[in-house]
């Protein structure tokens, strides 16, 4: 298996071969961000541009560390700085970052399909760090490290996945990737969180959290978008909390080595309790961790060996 | 031909063959940024400072990239983040900078002549990166390097600069440049937008587009400042684009070989149609190209041999 | 003497011993500023991230070069672009970048205690960048390596504090270095700005800015903080400036070479007159070059022998 990609926009496209080279790539780039000098030479005098049309720190500092710790040049443009505010299109602010000669973009926008329009119209490598309610294809890929490195495989695991369903890009790349490698997976939202059709793409899908946590392997808890609150698809943070909030009395009835992942911030106290989200079964930090040797991998199949 | 100056100010002040030797000093660098490794050692444990006090993604991503691939160290100062806020003087938070240990400052500022000001009180290199509607060098200086590599000579060329020349920096370091290297230079502007006398520069100034893109080797389209609209300069917006915007109808009475050219970022369909900016006679992303290579030239000729 | 603490949280815990070894391997690592090439492998592969929950360009940019000059990867997050917006707690946020495997963290907080905190709950180093208005270390230690350049020792010496010692952290972290290292510390400032009790910390305490004059061999005098003044701590600028604005009139009754220092940025004209800022007896840009070589000093015992 060779990669031959220019770009990594979502998960839906790619093979279960291609997702696994990643993962393997992953495991064995892991090992550098461990070391006394955390630095090889493989992406020496490339460039790697962050371009975040929609803030994010947690996401961007680990594209930032992981470029580094390859060797490359990073620069960071954000949205309100960047001249999208005098008025230039998209499209021509990225142009003419292509035309200064970089390797990589790193975007983040707030619409979905974005980073697909950039790559066919650009020759640097686009990587979709998250697009609307999209894909978010390296947090896909970082919360499935995690499990094969605490599992030993994906292949007929049990995941669940639990909260804001219809608006979690976070979500739909899980789907496609877990799917792919052979896992049962669940999702849990309350109705109005769920969107219709989804059942099709292979999955279980239930509004009880009870469901949900029998037999699971692995609870993936997402975020509640606390903005989302003003257009009332839950009655009251309080309510979401009782129905599909984790935790440890709801835990009881979980497997004894379930894995609890979260791709942050955590809302303590409403998706998770603090218990649960520092508590035993919790890999939330492996996942940051791991997040730094997913998107080493990223950038080193997709810039290590072009021209 | 030995580079001598302490600083880039502003190309008034500059001979032709000292142009000529920024010129053919980019010419030389330009190839770095299409290797695999687009780095050389030449600035290793420089430090180069972009002081920033009017936004510019667009040209402090130049400068950075430049820098980052001659091996400098950079840092980004903004004025927002930096202790002007807190009502520190200009010169202090320089003066701050100098202390340490930079080796150059590329400064943007609302105000003419700030950078000439620094640049007698303070040790570093100073670059002009726009200061106020008096100079913009390096912005000049990459269209007259992409004129060179199209038209293999500036001598004798017909270049005409269309917009609002008064308020344009650019303008105004393309005239000192171009006239002093033996172009045609022609301004064309709305008469509210014509600095008065500027026909003493040597150069042809007409308010008719016709005459500006009759015979012309180049079209130097600048931007509107849509701001500047509330002081009422044009009657409005589609008057001007009427008498003033490039549109490929107008072109019909221009050269064949006619290079079109923006600083950009451009008002689309105002004073360039999309048609003409990504047409067959556009540089105008090769000007953003070139602005890396021109910007590295100065940066090499500055700190290249200092102590 | 050999370095053993994981962090550097204040100067209140260090011995005269930890406080001479930060001092001596500043002047060690001063030259590598002034050198053509101002840059050394010693923490090559360690990431140095500056967290600023507050701002200051200032400390922000002389940390940041101090780590580059010891090739050391930075990585800066302010509090505006981070997490903290999203309603995550201090602790979660660094609990993140804990997990990215960084070997240091810089932090500045307005809360005091708050960098004490994380170093007990995080294996990288942590360094307190100013915490409320409990410690500053680096400043003290960059205001003490001046004073012993210059005077060739600090015991001693007579060191006169003056300003607004109630809020200032700087002033508190001179307090407990100075008198550690045997200097004899005076501090002025109006009554309303004298923290009671200061007294027991073994210095002499006045309101009377000539007995801070005479007979000092160091002034170190402190900024006014101008939003201070809503709360009435003296009753106008104008009179603070009377009081305790140090002029060349007032330094005639002052040491013949005398050593005047501000910890920046300076309110020309209150505090100190231009005249004394820029003048002979001023040290204050040299303050600035010294904090590079005590930031270097800070980070490579820190982390130099680390894993």
């Amino acid at each position: 298996m060779i990669w031959t990609r220019k770009d990594l926009l979502g998960l839906e496209d790619l093979s279960a071969e291609e997702i696994t080279l990643i993962l393997d790539t992953a495991a064995s780039l892991k090992e550098i961000s461990e070391r006394t000098v955390k630095k090889v030479p493989a992406l020496r005098g490339k460039t790697v541009v962050m371009f975040f049309v929609e803030p994010s720190t947690r996401t961007r500092t680990s594209f930032e560390l992981a470029a580094k710790r390859l060797s490359a040049d990073t620069l960071s443009i954000t949205a309100s700085a960047s001249s999208l505010q005098k008025g230039e299109s998209l499209k021509d602010t990225v142009k003419n970052i292509e035309a200064m000669k970089v390797d990589a973009l790193v975007i983040r926008h707030s619409s979905s399909g974005a980073p697909h329009m950039l790559a066919k119209a650009l020759s640097p490598s686009i990587i979709n760090a998250g697009d609307g309610s999209h894909e978010h294809p390296t947090q896909a890929l970082l919360d499935i490290f995690t499990i094969r490195e605490k599992k030993s495989k994906i292949k007929g695991l049990n995941v669940s996945l639990i909260g804001d369903i219809m608006h979690s890009r976070v979500a739909r790349s899980n789907i496609w990737a877990l799917t792919k490698l052979g896992a049962n997976v669940t999702v849990c939202a309350p109705a109005t969180l769920m969107p219709p059709g989804i059942e099709k793409l292979g999955i279980k899908v239930t509004t009880n959290l009870k469901e949900a946590i029998k037999g699971a392997d692995v609870l993936n808890v997402l975020r509640i978008q606390m903005e989302r609150q003003k257009d009332k698809f839950f009655p009251s943070i309080r309510e979401y909390t009782m129905k599909f909030g984790v935790d440890l009395e709801k835990l009881k009835e979980a497997k004894k080595d379930v894995l609890i992942m979260h791709p942050g911030p955590i809302n303590r106290g409403i998706e998770l309790t603090p218990e649960v989200a520092d508590g035993k079964y919790s890999v939330i930090l492996e996942q940051v961790t791991n997040g730094i040797a997913v998107r080493m991998a990223v950038l080193f199949l997709l810039l290590g060996k072009k021209k």
